[in-house]
């Protein structure tokens, strides 16, 4: 399912998560693509471990969870990513990922645990939310945001963002939000995808405040329900993302999303702490 | 917050995850007190590794999110813990530790984000389900089921468990149950029992089926909500659980937990994937 290091013609995505084996070294850069405010958007870096990890040939199974932890801005030179089997079991494998950048020690690290899914009774408890289909919201008008947010199309189904400059620091606005979401490049939807889908959720504090305040992911779980067979079954290039949040205190809040497939599917969940000054 | 090295009198459950330094090695055993089919009870592991890392005289702040990984059964001998320090920022660290015993390598392993937190912007989105207060709630007799339950007292609000043999794979019972949790000796909470209390929910899949199937925790989120300062503050011996799942596929299925002070503060959020055969 992952190309293996794609050329200059492959898509955004994919040249942007893209590591290369040089002299037994395992190095990328970060795409302008996908710059955020001060490095790339944390959902690229995220997708980019991951898929170092699932291009590796001892890699065995489908990811099923990954948990990313950024320590520090990533610069827009070359870093290294050191791969890690912790454990191979029959049936399960658990790999660690590590991003260095020269003599800035570790950027960011992630952890996976892949599997082989077998069938077995299968039950979604929790069903779709209710939308309108994307072909009848328009997407938010890119306002040059940042480079990343062009990679993407966001139709909001409820929680358009609102940033009016009017704090709501009284009365806090719902954390809750719906949108449909797709690369701006029609690009199947894969476990890469969505790991980086599942960090593209605007900040729970600016729908909370309706203003933008410094943020930051310090750490994602997202949990694949899907392995790569029914990915592919699914062949879908959108997913139907709802985010919303529990708490904010001291400086940091949790965030809780869902990646659905328009079939009614539940491809992902995901939870992240993140940081906020307010 | 953090008693150093407990000794035999202190409770069993910081006699169950201390280590010890010799030469240099950071050293353990499991405990039987929290033993449960095939190994130890995965909370218990969860805070050995915690406790290690919190203990380390490089910590600074307090735990924000761990994330524990299972890679095999916990053998009932001694184990080492090994400690990395991955990053040391101004006000956060990511640290890194990771369980192996003898041969046979990784057995279990803990990343975890330790911040200090300032004063800002608090609000607490989610309104904490309503629940009688426990002591209106007798607490599930314990059947001996396994070792690690007799260590802690569960008061089901709802979801009470009931493993009466008749499957219910045409039509699951809800996912979702609330029990009043504490420590059968009482014991003020802290991050190291809340970490263990998020693991202590018992499978979401023997709710749905309503029979003990084959599981076992791969990997657990834990995020916390209130710093040291607000669990002192707190002052708590008894938490109230919320747990739910939104699918069961292929071998694999999600948990979400809530845990809640009696007073209506979230103190932590959880996520985990579990395995389970079915």
């Amino acid at each position: 399912m992952v190309e293996k290091t794609p050329g200059e013609n492959a898509h955004p995505f994919d040249r942007a998560t893209r590591t290369t084996l040089i002299d037994g070294r395992l190095r990328g850069i970060a795409s302008k693509d996908y710059w955020a405010f001060v490095g790339p958007f944390g959902g690229a870096t995220g997708a980019t471990l991951l898929r170092a990890m699932q291009e590796h040939p001892d890699r065995a199974g489908d990811p099923l969870t990954v948990t990313v932890n950024f320590c520090a801005p990533l610069a827009l030179e070359e870093f290294d990513v050191h791969l890690r089997l912790l454990r191979a079991n029959r049936s399960s494998q658990h790999w660690m990922a590590e991003l260095t950048q020269g003599d800035n020690g570790v950027v960011a690290f992630a952890t996976a645990v892949f599997a082989t899914r077998r069938e077995s009774w299968s039950h979604q408890q929790t069903p779709m939310p209710a939308a309108p289909s994307p072909d009848q919201i328009a997407p938010l008008p890119n306002a040059g945001i940042a480079n990343w947010t062009e990679q993407y199309q966001f139709r909001f189904v409820d929680g358009t963002p609102e940033y009016n400059g009017e704090t709501r620091r009284e009365k806090p606005a719902s954390a809750c939000s719906r949108m449909w979401l797709s690369d701006t490049t029609p690009r199947p939807v894969d476990f890469l995808s969505l790991l980086s889908m599942s960090d593209t959720f605007f900040a729970r504090i600016f729908h909370v405040l309706g203003v933008i305040v410094p943020i930051g992911t310090v750490s994602i779980t997202t949990a694949f329900h899907a392995d790569a067979a029914d990915l592919a079954a699914e062949n879908t290039t959108t997913v139907l993302g709802v985010a919303d949040a529990n708490i904010f205190h001291k400086n940091y809040s949790d965030q809780t999303g869902q990646l659905w497939s328009p079939n009614g599917r539940l491809l992902a969940t995901t939870t992240q702490t993140c940081y906020f000054k307010a």
